[in-house]
């Protein structure tokens, strides 16, 4: 309501406590302002009703919502469910149009401010909260998830330089980050496996295989190379800033995988490193794994991220957005710091509680701070099914069997599952505390692995 | 809650009462079974509130949902914010998993069984309601718009054919379509203009020099040849029938952009002749378009659907399915007819009210039944903003200017707007009749319409 | 969003997009100012977001929805179950304070306001659109339904004459209309049997024995009359604008049940007769009988609505005005009205309906045209149940016993749920046309009517 | 979904993630059985989506929401906005029937199990968690809130002993509880002031005068005696026990004003000491102040709470009770035993902090735990107002005038709201610690509070 209408409601409600409500109504206006203004996520989240009233009202703007329209184009935002429109406020139009997947909507006005909004908050996010110090002033939000971003991210490469072929990629065993590679047939992926680390027992990026590729194939025909950041244990980080510098020397793109990275301090500082001595053209991370909201978005920057959005064809979805959204402004800077800082201590608990258990090693790798891989002599390959039985999800083991996967024609894996050719361990049990985690869990998960150990 | 629960409150309420208590949740109870027995849309829709109490018990399925739990992986379907949560209730861990993105999500029962009940109401949708007869056996529901998934598909035919570059289009002027061809850098665009029928002048596709390119080219250096069947007037569906054949003959792949042809029984005539005669290696539909769900899904059918499903990498939103099934349960068999028969009747009646018009001449066009082109002394390049600013929105106006727009670097298109280079008239103004649209909004076009033209 | 946050916009938005959204938002503020000044139901009902948006702005002004609060009282509006204050929009204060039920809360100036808008809507419906032209200034709207609003009116009229002990009833056989005058012990209920018209063979108020109870009682010891319109047939409204006069003549107050007579012209016909001739001391109408809302509802109008505003301790509910100004705002003008024609015409259509059985008589009654009896050779007391067993639900029989029925140590009835000692016929069904009842619910209940009478 | 259901959709998920599936189904189920055979809130709560399932599924049974219904009576629990239905899962026909409004509604099975299933749970907090051990078998749940319980309790006195006409009152400066006891105009209150104890300087209640007014007056003609627990400061709770004792001796009935006492352990052993010793007919509680839900309910007990629920005239909300069910479920026994832990220990909070501000002194008052007198120079009659203006609502401030109150006709008090004549303080402000109050509620009051007091 405006000022007009209040000076109407005091024919209903006397002066006094309308005051009271001016000033509850000015307060929740006054965060507004200061949301539009400074264009940061609120110190202190916004309660859901105060979210939805102010998404209701934005939905107002969409083509859809108009007062007295007539539609006679061939998409129009109807929405034949009105249990499908309220869980959308509406905004059913979706983002982008032909142009460009993150330009402004003709017809939707609401959902395109939604969007440059968001883009708002997860720069002020990744900037002034996860700590990406060097950040690029764009960030792209998409509506699709790590996998396909990456892919889009290697379709942009290609428009960057379209005869070259050559993808160098420093191994981590995850199917899609390969099908993101392997989608296009006319490309070739270099597989550089991870070498051990005399001095720590971890694995690590094996810089003179990458540089010697170069050499071998000629940097004119390397198409970019594909790191990663966030991995299983015993995998470390990839040395981004090192191969960041080469990439500039040699002016080959360079595309980082960093799906869940940005929870992790060091994994921040990889990149910050590579933004300030190197080339990195591309960063892809997922909403999901990042922001605890449903499976379905990335956010992306660097160089490519233009490209990408410029390439992405035709219109998306604003759901993923939406969502991201709804959770920055409801957690709030205070709620987002805490969770940050609980998954580092909760982290370090985890790590304590494992080994407190007598039965088992923990596998020590100081670079990776969210993964933590355990041996033993019965962490046994059954034994991630038996903790998935009793609701513990997300415990992997690996187990070496020296075949070799063929996971596209173009690409042949040995020991898959374990990052490497010659994995560190046999077998090994595979636990994180990511983003969220809570000690209930990890008391939960050591007391039902304990459990399962004493059995033997 | 089931029998024993029953024999429990008969300690709570009468049993007469009980009685017919059961009878109604039996009733409900009798609308799953014969859902999951038919796989068939409901002839009748259900109501909303039955449709969330499915829903939500799904959810439970879903193992961010199970109770005393225990997550120790990198992304468990953790959701903060709580009304994101209740938007989606729970269902936070999207679709697929590394291999295949309809394949089943291990940790999501309950979204994986929701996504083949999708799949199932949506392959009745398109075979008994739309008539799709020669319908395959599999369809592929993505949580990506149109344009993104004609970009897959071009992927999927390289995949096919990895060395074959040129793209043969018959020359439709909308710019996802061309980006979806142009993503891949190495890929050639060869325009076929649209021809002007000597029978009905309206435009065509051009057969022979689709003949004359594949000949002139090498039928084993095309990729694919892309038609597309919803589309503005004057422009017709192009013929896909004749093409089918070719491809068939020559072993070519055929791309169909079918975005909102299903609507039109024209356009299904067309996809079902072709299924029948030749060769169709993908049809791709809107969900929006077709459905009057939010932006964000598409529906695809033939043989490249299931590589586009493979080489989909990761995972990827259940938002869009969701809103698919949703809509398809509560609109209900019957709902959906109508709604077909409904688009059909408003079609002629919009046709018959422009005709009344007389200011104006309606172009015919017997192929087009979705859209509507008509020219007139006043019908000037202002008219489709002016009726934008009165809330009619869709009613878009082509201006031939003779101008070469450079679409991309590879694509550059005279008259871009009017979908070939010599268009049948100087300036023509497009109103369509898609599914939903209601006798009101058209209504309300033909009177304001009829205001601007009266105010010269 | 004020005009402050539209300028701000403008660095999100493109102005000429932004000027339609502020368009969009006017006309949703317009409806605001239009309610707020002319304090009547919206002639086209609003929409459900629309309507929650401006519930949810109203909730703000309560303090309990205060921003940086501190409460130290004994009851805050605290809402433990976020599902809870969900449903009620944070409006958790409830009504009234110790003065006056329907008096201004000083810690919720958005509730007082939400029920003073409500009574502002429910005067203009009952003057307006169901036609009670002599409306008083004021109507009181209760959280209490028909039968508790009743006994507070009987406490009403003891405040006025505290000495007058007897209440003169023309018979109707609902239990809670008895026990509204029977709550004070010291009240004594002198029952008017019903007179068979012989005109027109109904049950009509039986005047000259009303006036002889006077006479025989002394008009100075009669604490007031009840009379009753909405009725059962083969029971008549009462002669409320004859007994008025009687009460005018003899001071003595009359208390009208109009539970759900609002929706027949002739029960308003009534009222008005009355009010225009005579005394009428309050009349009591169901909120959910009347409006549709969930039970628990009641409007009250007349110089003792006043009164029992005054004596209702302390607070109330707000849920059941809620539902009610919700209920009026989303239905409008237009979908009242039309409920009232659709019930009107309905009506008739059910008698048409009833009078094609050939196996039943409708017993003749044009002063009721809510209910109808019907009798017949196998209309027999079973056949009530068994119509509820088929999922017709309010079709009830009676069947004469000749028994009486101690309803209270103070009320004897015969033939109790016949409205009189001697019925009209031995059993009969009564089958009503209210409002909201539809063509598609007539028909079904004529079909399992015809069912089971042709069993026999 | 039951068991077949469970069959069917092994075509449609893997066995071993459905059966993980029904692990969960059946975890929510065994919920379910627990609470259908233990009758008791559970140990932890539910969640909101669990309890909407429940709700939703109960809904079902009653007969507005049966599938294919015919309904031709006058009340079918209707509703015309669908915004009203979904806040209310469809449970429209609210509670009881004529005869009873805690009696089965045979058109409403599901709302009666409802009503049913809080009157248990309710008792199970009441006895189990509140701990009043002496607790009758039967309690009532009403949609109204405490005032007109009070005043329903009453006239069932007065059912009782229609002839007693004095009701001895010790006096409570609230407005709402006089009026419940003049309601009814020929009953007289004959005021008990509180005595100053010599001992502790607080307000108690006057034994002996009571005694001596019902010598007086004789016991014979003593409707009831009206006594309260929970009170401002620096009354005390009444000495319930005492009194109990006398009404046993002399038959007089006795109800208690419990409305938010039940949070407090010294209420508690007052009510239990009565129940055990003396004679104690009605206690009434309010639902809003003891459960945290929205103003609208109470809970009643005791002998005349079975008169309460006989002569309450007709149907009413189920709204109230629907909130207390959600409430109770979803905040589980932990949750109320928290809410009452963190209480006791915030009210001790609150003494020590104000006892931390120099200028005030806190009165001493072992057996008010809730509510706080504060006096000092700074403690005017402005301060409550200017604690308003600034978000800190309930405190509230007393000031000697020595003028007479004519609250009713027949109800004059001296120095109203000081709960006595001759007041211990001339001015003193009242804070209280009630059951939701938090720390930082308490810092809030305490910071703004000596803000204003540091001005002087």
């Amino acid at each position: 309501m405006n000022g007009e209408h209040f000076k109407l409601l005091s024919e209903f409600v006397s002066p006094t406590y309308l005051n009271q409500a001016v000033g509850s109504r000015n307060s929740a206006s006054g965060k507004i302002t200061e949301l539009l203004t400074q264009r940061r996520i609120p110190q202190t989240g916004w309660s859901a009703d105060m979210i939805e009233m102010f998404i209701r009202e934005v939905s107002l703007w969409d083509s859809n919502n108009f007062p007295s329209k007539g539609c006679v184009g061939e998409r129009e935002g109807r929405c034949v469910s009105d249990l499908v429109r309220r869980r959308h406020w509406g905004l059913t139009h979706g983002i982008g149009r032909s142009g460009d997947v993150n330009a402004e909507q003709p017809k939707a006005a609401g959902s395109s401010f939604l969007l440059n909004l968001t883009k708002c908050l997860v720069h002020d996010a990744l900037k002034n909260i996860f700590g990406i110090s060097q950040l690029p002033r764009e960030v792209v939000v998409l509506p699709i998830a790590t996998g396909m971003s990456l892919m889009m991210g290697m379709t942009a490469a290609s428009q960057l330089n379209p005869t070259r072929k050559h993808v160098i990629w420093s191994r981590i065993d995850q199917k899609s980050c390969i099908k993101s590679m392997t989608a296009d047939p006319s490309l070739i992926v270099d597989v550089v496996e991870q070498v051990v680390s005399t001095q720590s027992n971890t694995l690590e990026t094996d810089l003179s295989s990458i540089n010697q590729l170069i050499t071998q194939l000629g940097h004119d025909n390397i198409h970019s190379i594909v790191l990663t950041t966030s991995t299983f244990a015993p995998r470390s980080p990839d040395n981004i800033p090192a191969v960041s510098v080469v990439c500039k020397e040699y002016n080959i793109p360079l595309i980082v995988n960093n799906a869940y990275g940005l929870q992790c301090t060091k994994c921040v500082h990889l990149i910050n490193e590579a933004l300030r001595v190197g080339r990195v053209d591309l960063v892809v991370q997922s909403t999901d794994k990042t922001f605890l909201v449903p499976v379905g978005g990335s956010v992306i920057f660097g160089p490519l991220a233009g490209t990408v959005n410029k390439i992405y064809p035709g219109r998306a979805s604003l759901g993923p957005i939406l969502d991201l959204l709804i959770t920055l402004l409801e957690v709030g800077r205070d709620g987002l710091e805490n969770l940050l800082s609980d998954r580092k201590s909760n982290s370090e608990y985890l790590k304590q509680q494992l080994e407190g258990v007598s039965e088992i090693t923990v596998l020590k790798n100081n670079k990776n701070s969210i993964s933590l891989a355990i041996t033993g002599e019965h962490i046994t390959s059954s034994i991630g099914s038996q903790l998935f039985l009793r609701n513990i999800s997300g415990a992997r083991v690996f187990t070496r069997t020296d075949k070799i996967s063929q996971i596209d024609l173009r690409v042949a894996l040995k020991n898959f599952g374990g990052h490497q050719d010659k994995p560190l361990a046999d077998t090994y049990l595979n636990a994180a505390c990511a983003i969220g985690t809570t000690r209930e869990e990890i008391d939960l998960f050591i007391k039902r692995l304990g459990g399962l150990l004493q059995k033997h």
